[in-house]
């Protein structure tokens, strides 16, 4: 027998264990990963419903001492299954099943160091996920990763929408259609309109000490490009590593993704043992006026976080249920040359007595840390801070790190500014403090971990309506987040804006009335900001809708939606038979049917609906807005008509 | 000489002096009123614009006695004018201008005992007024009226509006449009549409001691008839006697009458001399659930005025800017058998520690006090009743006297009812209480003496709209209200219901949801009752305008309207530059153009607007209801379209 015989034998024998092994499905069956090792590469492969959706696609590292992405033999696979329940202490649904079928295929490089691979895949009936674990092993000591080679390579090319990593600061951007053949480098989540029956996102999940992860497009095929540290090494670890997961969601509809939590199944369990004081709310602050320019974050004659006016909006929060009042620009640190300090409040701001009087109220003093990107320096006096916030009954913190780099060196999405993050939400947890992060990385779902990371900005968000030369937010960008930013998580969105006044012309939010109240129930954040000057909610209609809407819930559906045309989102309330819908449009006006099937059978309800009134227009009559209230039944399809830029809310309340 | 020409030369001579004393103007000279006695009896008679308005109608009385409407000569005139402005405590505008020409004709019987009467007239811009004194003199001791004779001649027939007096009780009737020649005897204020350019009202002012007034029509002669006490006498007296005054208010359009105040002139100034405790507000309760059939006001299972429900409503009270919360069936009196007590609470009442629990809210529980037309009872009670009320910082007490007699006796329009309700006000006003008279006599401006007398039902109210079997109040009812029943004075209607469900089948108020709202601000009231359960107010877009909405205003406008189809109001706040308007319609759905000039000139504001929304309708589709924002000026004309038994409802802000 010559060698290249036997090679070939050996081959096909390998080949033939490798494929019994190397093969899972979702549960439900749709789904098929295979993984194959070929000529010492590594790939995996998807199918779903019997075609091809992810053509072989390569895996691995190549690492400062060395690739790690070939020469692999497959020394062995476990495969495994689960299937159980877990409660979220806060979120879109309260009880997600968390339920799939594993596959371990545990790598070996057959030459050199002969190091060891491990990559864990979970197929879920939303999607797939896959980590790579390096073990402790002899040859591994400090590990730089130069670069991470997972590719995701279509069968076709396909439109995805997304925001480019280099043109977009914060991931604060406009999400654009485009083919994948056409994209630059682009954040996660990348949504892709794959077939009319399968929309798919790539993003990741748990995060929690690695780079963050975009994609670069060649031709169909995607290949992950880390964020670098300032040395251009992507990853650090020690002796072992454990990536995040990769995710590939999917569903038969776009609704399909934002309803998916294979992302929070893909996060480690929650490791805070008493959560009780984790509290989900609405809140009002001081913000809204400072961006249109009524009030200063510095101290001087507009200073907005002055003891009377948090007092004010404290009052008025206590009147309409809000949990939290905000304040920016309580603390010194924002006037020239003054020394930043988030222990230092500004002499016109008793925090003690306006954190009491919240108390007193029964709400709570929200507090606010902008960082300019001083990482360094919140580092420092986090755990003083915490501990001082805390003693005076606050719990929310909302922190910032405005500034192109962190700590004058990093970018905040690379491995730096995901353990500092991490270390932040870590430290607030000790002190029982929650966190609302701005300027943050893009999110993973590790809430699930640490349930005190409330939500997070990473989105282009209300201000730029305040502000943005270019006219703000086009009416589709709130038809277009909730498929690919909020599949990430949270989002501190700020909606509810009732006066689109203009400060900078042309510059106001593009939506009618009716969407402001749409969108605080589509774009979900368990800490969820009424965002404008409570002058303009004072004795305002839509504010009751406000009023009643939780930022909790036991269940959400998503009866439709058309990514970056519109999207209705019903989501159930905790502890209670009362849903909530939003359902909004883009710059195009339509009528919607919203089936209510899902409503509990034979049962009756009413439906309290504030939508767009007669003329309602984004840009010509944004304030009209209709009111009405109907009996309705799962049976009941109730029909939406949403204006240019318009949207719809919905309470609806079992009555019998 | 005979006796025959000296005769006729002495009517001459007498009747020369009279016509040049007898005769007054109003200040702009549009009302002549001239009085004339003739063959010893004394009429007076009326112009307005050089046309007669009123011909020669009778004077005076009969007396037990004697009669005191014949025999008279003039003994002389006394003629006065004043001019000034008064400030109201509250009420619909805050300055009232008290500008009139008075007349005293001074008459003495020639004959007989050789009485003495005094007619004191007075003539403003917007009607006349006069009264009766007998004063103190030798032939004069205790006075039994058999009659008033007062006529109000017509100079032709008209349509009136009314409700009759024999017919109904508590004066909740309907009110119904006929000619004055076909009027049974009916209630004042009776409201005659007796030109194009010309509507008047009869009513009466200042009843402070005396019969309530009936109208009995001879032909178009409308003629006095006093409530009798149960011997048939009218009224009694000791030595002297002052009537109420007797009112013709007139003015060119409907909308005149309502903002008419010489009722309010002809009454004494206030006699209490630090008011700072009367202060007008708004107010829930333990009331419509009651007459829903939800909950009862004797104790058991479905008992409304429990002290954790009413602690409920206070909660909700305070977060929705209300000052009070009633609860009707707080005390003993309700069940069968049981001793009817102001002074004892049902033990699951805790009235002391609702009463405090309200206090530390900001706000004040409002106690009940249902007589059954036990007055006598209310008189023994009532001393150390508001006195112990007050020690727990009530301050207002809706008392009630359901029955068909005072006392098992008499008429409560009667002298003796009339002296009973004034005792009450007396007492309260000495323990400080403010009070909401429910089956009172029809008001007659007491309030500007007495401003603790806050409101007074006397009118067919919200309550039938729950149970009356012939279907409720029409949807013409509240646009009849505002220039008929509410002429008077304050009204307790108990407008504002959101949720018109059913317990008598087709018994819910004939009305949509905006239409609610406008009858907040055109129904005046000084206390004005929120009237639905709390249930239905919370999370409601319409309660915004409740919750905006004053009960006492700096100036009020009516710039439309016809009676029993439609009104709209416009009221300016006190000390604050925001208009609130309530426009409704009857049965038939129209189309109003409200001119916007009476807001100050040359400044801008937003007009947020409730009206009725696409389809409303208030038998097929009550509840949907519009919103729109609008920037308006002087010079704006709004556009409202008002649904079949629709309103709309406006509150207007100065921005700059």
């Amino acid at each position: 027998m010559s060698r290249l015989v036997f090679l070939i034998m050996m081959v096909a024998v390998l080949s033939a264990r490798a494929a019994a092994a190397t093969k899972i499905c979702s549960p439900d069956g749709r789904i098929v990963l295979s993984v194959a090792v070929s000529k010492g590469k590594v790939f995996y492969e998807l199918e779903r419903d019997g075609a091809a959706v992810m053509k072989p696609s390569a895996l691995g590292f190549v690492l400062a001492d060395g690739r790690l992405d070939s020469g692999f033999a497959v020394a062995g696979t476990d495969t495994a299954s689960h299937d159980d329940t877990w409660r979220q202490v806060w979120g879109e649904d309260e009880y997600v099943r968390n339920h799939y079928n594993e596959l371990t295929l545990h790598l070996v490089q057959k030459h050199g160091k002969r190091r060891r691979l491990d990559i864990v895949f979970r197929a879920f009936d939303d999607g797939i996920g896959f980590r790579y674990v390096i073990p402790a092993q002899p040859t591994v000591g400090r590990i730089a990763v130069k670069d991470e080679v997972t590719q995701f390579s279509l069968t076709h090319d396909a439109y995805a929408w997304s925001i480019p990593t280099n043109r977009t600061q914060y991931f604060e951007g406009i999400y654009t259609r485009q083919r994948v053949s056409d994209l630059d480098t682009v954040c996660t989540p990348l949504t892709i309109e794959y077939e009319p029956g399968l929309y798919m996102a790539i993003h990741e999940a748990a995060l929690e000490d690695y780079a963050g992860i975009n994609l670069a497009s060649r031709g169909t095929t995607l290949v992950t490009a880390l964020t670098p540290w300032s040395d251009g090494t992507k990853v650090y670890a020690s002796q072992s590593m454990k990536s995040p997961w990769r995710i590939i969601m999917m569903a038969d509809t776009p609704g399909g993704l934002i309803t998916s939590r294979m992302m929070l199944n893909l996060n480690e369990p929650c490791r805070i043992t008493d959560t009780s004081w984790i509290e989900p709310g609405k809140y009002v602050g001081i913000w809204w006026s400072i961006h249109k320019k009524k009030n200063t974050w510095e101290m001087g004659p507009k200073h907005g976080a002055t003891t009377a006016n948090v007092k004010r909006y404290i009052d008025f929060a206590a009147r309409h249920g809000f949990s939290g009042v905000l304040a920016e620009g309580w603390n010194y640190g924002w006037g020239q040359g003054e020394q930043l300090s988030f222990m230092k409040a500004y002499p016109d701001f008793d925090i003690a007595g306006v954190a009491d009087y919240a108390l007193g109220k029964g709400l709570r003093f929200i507090a606010h840390m902008e960082s300019w990107g001083n990482a360094r320096l919140i580092e420092e006096q986090m755990d003083s801070a915490f501990a001082w916030y805390a003693s005076m009954g606050i719990r929310v913190v909302k922190t910032g790190y405005v500034g192109r780099l962190m700590d004058g060196r990093e970018l905040s999405a690379s491995q730096y500014g995901i353990r500092h993050y991490r270390k932040v939400v870590e430290a607030a947890a000790r002190h029982h403090i929650m966190i609302d992060n701005h300027e943050p990385a893009m999110p993973t779902g590790l809430q699930r971990t640490y349930p005190n990371l409330m939500t997070q900005e990473g989105v282009r968000g209300q201000e730029y309506n305040a502000w943005d030369t270019r006219g703000g937010n086009p009416p589709e960008h709130t038809a277009t987040l909730p498929f690919t930013r909020c599949l990430a998580g949270p989002v501190d969105f700020t909606p509810a804006i009732f006066n689109f006044s203009e400060v900078v012309e042309g510059t106001h939010p593009h939506s009618t009335l009716a969407k402001q109240l749409a969108e605080f129930v589509v774009l979900y954040s368990p800490l969820q900001m009424a965002a404008d000057e409570i002058a303009n909610y004072e004795f305002h209609p839509a504010l009751s809708f406000i009023e009643s809407c939780p930022t909790t819930w036991s269940k959400t559906v998503v009866p439709n939606g058309v990514i970056g045309s519109y999207v209705t989102i019903a989501r159930k309330e905790r502890g209670g038979d009362t849903w909530f819908v939003g359902s909004l449009t883009g710059s195009d006006s339509r009528e919607i049917s919203l089936k209510l099937d899902f409503l509990d059978r034979d049962a009756v309800y009413e439906a309290f609906v504030y939508e767009d009134g007669e003329g309602a227009d984004y840009q010509a009559n944004p304030y009209s807005m209709g009111f009405r209230q109907v009996e309705v039944t799962a049976a009941s399809v109730l029909s939406l008509r949403l204006a240019r830029g318009g949207g719809a809310a919905i309470r609806i309340v079992k009555v019998r």
